[in-house]
């Protein structure tokens, strides 16, 4: 999508496959900051720190990650410690598993050129990342038109499921721009998204930077616009969505996902297919990331001098706990948006 | 309660009755400061600026506020009018418009020696704060009592219903320090609260001043947390409770409500009576405050060199909306707790 005019993507290999590059999305809304990363360490360094993001994203970092790996050593044996340690840096988001895998399966099956295969099967899963993406948006749009009435459609999401959490247009807001740019009177409740505040710092950025109509939130007053009848639509993204439709997604969703119910607001998780995971039927199994306190505890942003500061927000003595991810319910989610179409929860085993 | 080991309240009238003190509660967690009030002009300041804050305070700053106004003026016109002035500065919170109500049927009911009145009417509003709290904190450790199984008990809370929210004891947090007192093994869940952090900035400050074990969590975590199994009761403070029992408080409790009965958690509102508002009984006629967008955007805590600092958190060409409250329908709501004992929602109106 355009920044300032220009198309970027999230990430993008050098023209002679030597290195990639990132938009660093820990610097955003403040600093636009391009990033080379040159091998696998910095790859999984950018993955832990969250310069790249957002589950579709992290599947394609940890793709060119391997192939990155692979100038320096394309064994069998390299080939699966690499994967290792790649799935090792998010265990949330299936994406990650899903690409590694994939990369690993393709570059065993091949003997000679390793190196030129890792670098096409990424590039091969950056463009599917693509394609999927504009397909979700299609259908996702449809589903805005059915329930659009010729005045303001107002869609509440959380976190960031835009172009910046894909390689490029996004999941949740792919429906947002299709349906924006199809002159349709969209505005989007953003919540911010504490504690790294992803909704804040690229939502409200991305849809700046596409002109689309918005408003910031604290995650707490979505449940107050849904009873008040402001809100039309929730629509998110996924880190990772059972067999049975339970939506893993950015901690506090869940919370969202009751108050749609509890306001017959529909809600959508907007998934390309790879976020499926078919392996996993009870939520339970997922394993939820609990990241650093300091998360909690401090917060990063803009000091009157315009230069980026941290501060700390809680005393100094209080401890801080920072689970990531949540479960939505399968009964709490009105539908699952995918490139193939949008499914009910219990019809998603029928997507091919 | 104490403060380093000095027993503060959170507003106290000078011995000769020419001003007040007040805890300047913007300052906290980082600093504890000591603010004298001279004037009306002052108090009405000091409780639209949030430095004082939490309902129960709310009504005995304007009781003092109106007795510092006597000071000036004590003629009819002049009690009519302060009252005015006083009920504006924070519409949600019931406890203002009681205590100038009182106040004023009190005042007008003499017609001499009125300051003198005033100041009595005040301190007898205080007195009678502190009272109805340390009661709620007994009725409150009962329903503990009840729930207690010998191993640690998680009380999530949302905002501050400390002492700081009141004169002094607390509301929600009076049975947790009565219980915590008593022995037993009591841990919170302090949910930060955005955009004003009263939970991160006092609650968190208040236990530990009291040495009660607690965790910060982002207000996206509530429901995550009770869906593990990890809380054991949701309790809370109200702003307006009305006589069918929806509960008014800070925005971000309705969704802890909703995930509370969703996992069969038990949900309280901890209040003392004059909080309950008899002549609401639909809860849509509460005035919900919005306050400055600025209050969203911006954030404040403490910077590496130790000086508090206000930093931007979200894009500058982004707007923000910033309901301060929502309303918890009754049939979320376990139980009230008043210092008369506690009430189940539809049995509210035969509290006395």
């Amino acid at each position: 999508m355009k920044v300032a005019e220009k198309h970027f993507r999230t990430i993008w290999p050098d023209v002679r496959c030597k290195f990639v590059e990132i938009i660093d999305q820990t610097k955003l809304p403040f600093t636009f900051e391009v990033v080379r990363i040159n091998n696998l360490e910095q790859m999984v360094s950018a993955i832990k720190t969250m310069q790249v993001r957002g589950a579709p994203l992290i599947g394609a970092a940890a793709a060119y990650g391997m192939a990155l790996a692979m100038l320096q050593d394309d064994s069998d044996d390299y080939v699966q410690q690499i994967g290792q340690e790649l799935m090792s840096t998010r265990p949330t988001a299936v994406n990650l598993q899903w690409a590694v895998n994939r990369m690993q399966t393709r570059l065993l099956a091949v003997k000679t050129l390793r190196n030129l295969t890792a670098w096409r099967e990424a590039a091969a899963i950056a463009e599917e990342d693509v394609t999927q993406n504009q397909a979700i948006g299609q259908h996702g749009f449809e589903l805005i038109k059915k329930l659009y009435k010729n005045k303001t459609f107002n869609i509440l999401t959380h976190c960031n499921a835009g172009w910046l959490a894909t390689v490029d247009f996004g999941t949740a807001l792919a429906p947002i721009y299709t349906a924006h740019d199809a002159g349709l009177d969209i505005h989007v409740w953003v919540g911010e998204t504490r504690p790294r505040n992803q909704g804040a710092n690229l939502t409200a950025w991305e849809l700046t930077q596409h002109g689309v109509p918005h408003t910031v939130i604290t995650d707490n007053a979505g449940g107050h616009l849904m009873q008040q009848g402001k809100v039309d639509m929730v629509l998110v993204g996924a880190d990772r969505v059972t067999s049975k439709g339970d939506v893993c997604n950015k901690i506090g969703t869940y919370l969202k996902a009751l108050s749609a119910f509890d306001n017959n607001i529909p809600f959508y998780a907007a998934v390309p297919s790879p976020t499926i995971d078919r392996t996993i039927s009870n939520a339970r199994e997922i394993e939820i990331e609990h990241r650093h306190s300091d998360e909690v505890a401090f917060m990063q942003g803009l000091a009157e001098n315009n230069k980026e500061q941290k501060i700390r927000v809680i005393p100094a003595d209080s401890k801080a706990a920072n689970p990531a991810f949540d479960v939505t319910p399968a009964r709490l989610v009105t539908g699952i948006v995918t490139e193939q179409g949008v499914f009910e929860p219990q019809h998603l085993l029928t997507l091919i």
